[in-house]
């Protein structure tokens, strides 16, 4: 298989613990919202069982926080939600959709409310500070739109709770999921959420200040070193096991939250100051959604466009992200289905680069 | 030297001419715009030698455009720039900075006007496309704001006319520089303009539709055989003898136009529509700005972050941008120095990761 080498520039920045995750041995990258983001360390198989059975700590300081501070915070974000974000309180984690006036979906984040008029936007790979920086200045509003040097290191799997607590005390670990609280390193007080782009245990430190990186780093491996730690990152087989979607990769413009199959997070009768609620209110019922299906035969390699469905010789939607499931032993993917065949126990034909596979429509996620 | 691979996925996009460029055999990619970039064919220094010799064929597909039509196109453009827009002519390319409201860079286009309400913005890398969504929202103004399926494909270095002539006639060959024409293609129209991110004589193919892709590589590859044309890729040597910047390296959102040197093309009397206007008028005399430096010694890896500069003990810059060149037979790069010690002539000291080097600084690039 062809794979070629990342060139490197400033361009595609650097993170605090690039230095630790090249010590580690990281073999890939890829580049998200214009900066290193490590993709394999031993092997994507190897990484997966890890990440499975023991605990990792993840360089995604690439997860930007987009802060949004001023009197008119919330009312900017809400411009370009359909989730209500009336009731969230100040120690909160909501997975929003963000979308244009059309409905088209710019980004997937994760939105912390730091407090009543300051929101840390943790965004999925897209530029999204210029969004609020041209909504913010055509309707004059009273925010301060900025990139804060925040890096998130996240540590997860099955034994990221006996390393948190031993780490950050008992009241850390007893953080709900999607609450955050605030730890204390090196006399910088920082941000940490029980949280993660994993289906596993998992927590992510919101690290305040470059300078703090390597010390944090060790800091925790050090802690970890007899549950087996290990520098890892988001994996692209549990990721798919855990339905878990990633924007760019399942998701773009071209699709609504409802395609997007996040209807449970649009509430268009409550977000009156949404911009897309019009358009979102004619495309409730979608044409197409997101779907998990597995695919016959021996391990497929990476998907790097959509690979087409065909129900006889009609197009029946694309399969845009695939792997191979050590644990379900078949290729499992996600793909965007037209309505027709988006019925559990379908069957269809995808053609992949390496020839046709039959296709089977789930019902849900495998964990 | 540590060289990691680039993992590929949908999010990454192939360009129309990833499978060529991938038979040409590529190396090593960047990641621009969400898309690939190829970086490297048989090493930088052989494309370094050949670009300058013969003629390539670049994928640039990653220069997107982004489409703004309609009554208030110009106005939406003019809005973000600083640089008077209201003499262009229909077949004219500018380059322009593009700011924010605090005047901080935040892409650097070249602009081709098609028509009184069409114009297309050729990006460097950011998504420039949400900050013209968001400020068409806010103040309501009557445009499209779009990403369409154009891909650029550049014929550079300076046996480029010879080819541009025989695939596409004399009087292509003699659009001017920064001017475009149109040619046909199996049937389809597409813009060609004298343009291209070398210091080489050159062209861009602003290709409209994926389809056409294959076969217009094949048909320029084809017809350059006999001047030995190769797929190439802009060239991190040659573009810093030419001082050519690039978003993301040598400018980034913390520096306006007047630092990153393009003070020709700000002319804020004739712009009162800018909203830069105020902000900018009062950063006229940077404190900092680009200048072309030397480095000594044996040749200095890549730049992929800041190289800080030194006078004696003080902070005097960082130096973004570096390589060794063949033809001048010295380390070149571009740097953005304090006002104290920008004067060409003057000496510095610059930390790399190989050690501390002297650096001096030049009154100008070197091409």
């Amino acid at each position: 298989m062809h794979a070629p080498l990342l060139a490197r520039s400033r361009r595609t920045r650097r993170t605090p613990f690039t230095d630790r995750v090249t010590a580690a041995g990281v073999k890939a990258y890829t580049v998200y919202n214009h900066m290193l983001l490590p993709a394999v360390f031993r092997s994507v198989e190897e990484d997966y069982h890890h990440l499975k059975s023991a605990v990792q700590l993840w360089d995604v300081a690439c997860e930007r926080q987009i802060e949004l501070r001023g009197p008119d915070a919330e009312r900017l974000l809400q411009m370009t939600s359909p989730r209500d974000l009336s009731r969230m309180a100040t120690d909160q984690c909501y997975y929003v959709p963000i979308v244009d006036v059309n409905g088209g979906m710019i980004n997937d984040p994760i939105v912390l409310k730091l407090a009543s008029d300051r929101f840390w936007v943790s965004i999925a790979d897209s530029d999204l500070m210029y969004y609020y920086k041209g909504l913010a200045g055509g309707f004059g509003m009273d925010v301060q739109v900025s990139e804060p040097d925040i890096s998130p290191l996240a540590i997860q799997g099955p034994k990221a709770d006996i390393l948190v607590e031993r780490l950050f005390g008992k009241d850390i670990r007893e953080t709900k999921f999607f609450r955050h609280k605030t730890i204390t390193f090196q006399g910088q007080d920082m941000v940490i959420a029980r949280s993660g782009w994993s289906r596993q245990i998992g927590f992510e430190i919101y690290m305040d200040g470059t300078r703090h990186g390597p010390a944090l780093w060790d800091h925790i491996m050090e802690a970890g070193e007899d549950l087996d730690i290990r520098a890892g990152c988001p994996n692209g087989i549990e990721r798919i096991e855990a339905g878990l979607l990633s924007y760019g990769n399942d998701v773009t413009l071209e699709n609504t939250p409802f395609e997007a199959d996040m209807g449970k997070y649009v509430q268009l009768d409550r977000v009156p100051t949404c911009r897309a609620r019009a358009a979102l209110l004619e495309k409730q019922v979608p044409d197409r959604q997101l779907r998990a299906v597995e695919m016959s035969g021996d391990p497929l390699p990476a998907c790097t466009e959509p690979w087409p469905l065909l129900a006889g010789g009609t197009h029946a939607g694309n399969i845009n992200s695939a792997a191979y499931s050590p644990d379900f032993k078949t290729n499992i993917g996600i793909a965007m289905i037209e309505a027709a065949y988006w019925d559990a126990g379908t069957t269809l034909v995808v053609h992949t680069p390496v020839g046709p596979r039959d296709v089977l429509v789930r019902a849900k996620y495998w964990i």
